[in-house]
């Protein structure tokens, strides 16, 4: 246990780079369940009664539970995928809120991965939802309580400084997607601009995260709002981090979508925690190209993760 | 009650453009609900025991209600905003979801607000939790049953192709962000391009729109593929109209945010239902500055908004 939550002074950047040098680990261990591709271990977990939504998300939070007993001590955080809680509705989101808890108790920071964004009020609800708590008639009603969210900023900046105060005020970070690992980020986020110097539309994002980070932590040389980028294009890599000299890093896209751990050094540049590797079917997945059992194979396949990043 | 669910073969735009006729209304909903600033009558709801969570969501179902009672005859569909509800955990999901029951039950169309957009595993997933179902072990899990949802266009293509993919297998609808109402629309949405003709990042994303749109369905001449136009834009809505000849634009930024009815009229070219106009504040607050009771002043307000949309 690295005792989280113990001060609130701390901010989240400073928290992120003291964990990474604990747990010598960049690694985000993400947690995308699948109803129909839990592993077995999970499937008792549901029970014999209920509905399907109950027996799913009960399914669910096992199965989450279990992978991150197996890979979370290689790994320094989790980065739960709202919609595949979602998807269950209540009960799913009981199973989120769940999952969220299991990975703090296991000393992991949560990183909340909804891709967020909307206007400001909107924005400051999304901020109480994941990071803050809401107050009510009946007392304050806690968020889900991660440490950190991913967040769209195609609604410009005044559409993120809701998420980056509310964020701030629990000491918690933002992820701002810049440059996404999928091939339709060619369509938006590759567009060339016209006048004021040209670039592209990531490298104005890129630039609205340095305006949005302020001065980064004092500890860690880190901003508290870091950029999502994917790891599928590492030609970019040294010019997001040129663009985002404090920004920390959150590399999508390795294993499972194509990109190879290897390839993203200059992520790493500000110190380790400035890139935090990201990986979810690959480690959950293990098993079926191993043949191992899933816990074992998801272990192991973490542990390599953590190596190759580390030794970079 | 105008029967909305009876068959899956007819399009979204096709029942939408039916519904706004029998309805006479081209008016959404907002359902923004804050719990401190709830209506006085939804507060006796929550009644004394349980959780601040549980009584919170307790009242927030219960204005919703009322503001769907009062307001929804003048209204066409209701927009809940999903991250009010998120804010309260599970609880306020499963508020979400007999919120959502309710606008049905009153024969209003339900467009979920969320902004969602991911890649691609992802966005099926908030395909399956909006307008679908999830196969699980246990069997099906219905999603939250809305006859659309909004969409963040930020990540390509290839991102909001499921999306649509799964809004179409529901027979629903997709509301794609194109130009927002907030000043910081400025920051992204208005850039202009380089090369390819030109024009601004929003115009790139009205084409993308209507790629996605495909055929317009033969009763309405409406796609099932529709854009989110800030009304407080109103000088851009003829050129949005012209690069979507038959998207529904849904027209957000009436009343609170400054947007007038009038100046929007270029929306309704292929139809009454190819603009919707969107309205929350100004409605579930309108006693705050008439002074009478918050459900009559609600319908008031409604009722002065629909006369004036469906005047022009």
């Amino acid at each position: 246990m690295q005792g989280l939550a113990e001060s609130t002074t701390v901010t989240f950047a400073d928290r992120l780079a003291e964990l990474v040098a604990a747990r010598e680990s960049q690694i985000v261990l993400g947690l995308d369940p699948d109803p129909a591709r839990l592993w077995p271990s999970a499937l008792a977990a549901a029970g014999h009664d209920g509905s399907a939504a109950q027996r799913a998300a009960a399914a669910v939070r096992a199965h989450c539970a279990a992978l991150i007993d197996a890979a979370g001590p290689a790994c320094v955080a989790v980065k739960p995928q709202l919609a595949c809680f979602e998807r269950l509705g209540a009960e799913g989101w009981a199973a989120l809120q769940a999952t969220v808890d299991h990975a703090r108790e296991r000393g992991l920071i949560v990183l909340a991965d909804g891709k967020r964004g909307d206007i400001a009020v909107s924005a400051a609800a999304y901020a109480q939802a994941l990071v803050g708590s809401t107050p009510t008639p009946f007392g304050d009603v806690e968020g889900l309580g991660a440490d950190a969210f991913t967040a769209n900023p195609l609604l410009g900046v005044d559409a993120l400084e809701p998420l980056v105060d509310g964020a701030r005020a629990a000491a918690a970070g933002v992820f701002v997607l810049v440059r996404t690992s999928n091939p339709g980020a060619a369509d938006v986020e590759d567009l060339r601009l016209a006048g004021d110097g040209g670039g592209t539309v990531w490298e104005r994002l890129a630039q609205i995260v340095t305006r949005l980070g302020g001065t980064p932590g004092a500890a860690s040389g880190l901003s508290d709002v870091g950029a999502v980028v994917g790891a599928t294009a590492p030609e970019h890599v040294a010019r997001m981090r040129e663009l985002m000299p404090h920004a920390p890093f959150l590399l999508p896209g390795i294993g499972a979508q194509g990109g190879r751990v290897e390839e993203i050094a200059p992520a790493f540049a500000p110190g380790r925690a400035g890139g935090l590797v990201s990986a979810s079917r690959s480690i959950a997945s293990a098993h079926e190209s191993t043949g191992a059992a899933p816990a074992a194979a998801a272990r192991a396949e973490a542990e390599r993760l953590r190596e190759a990043a580390w030794s970079l």
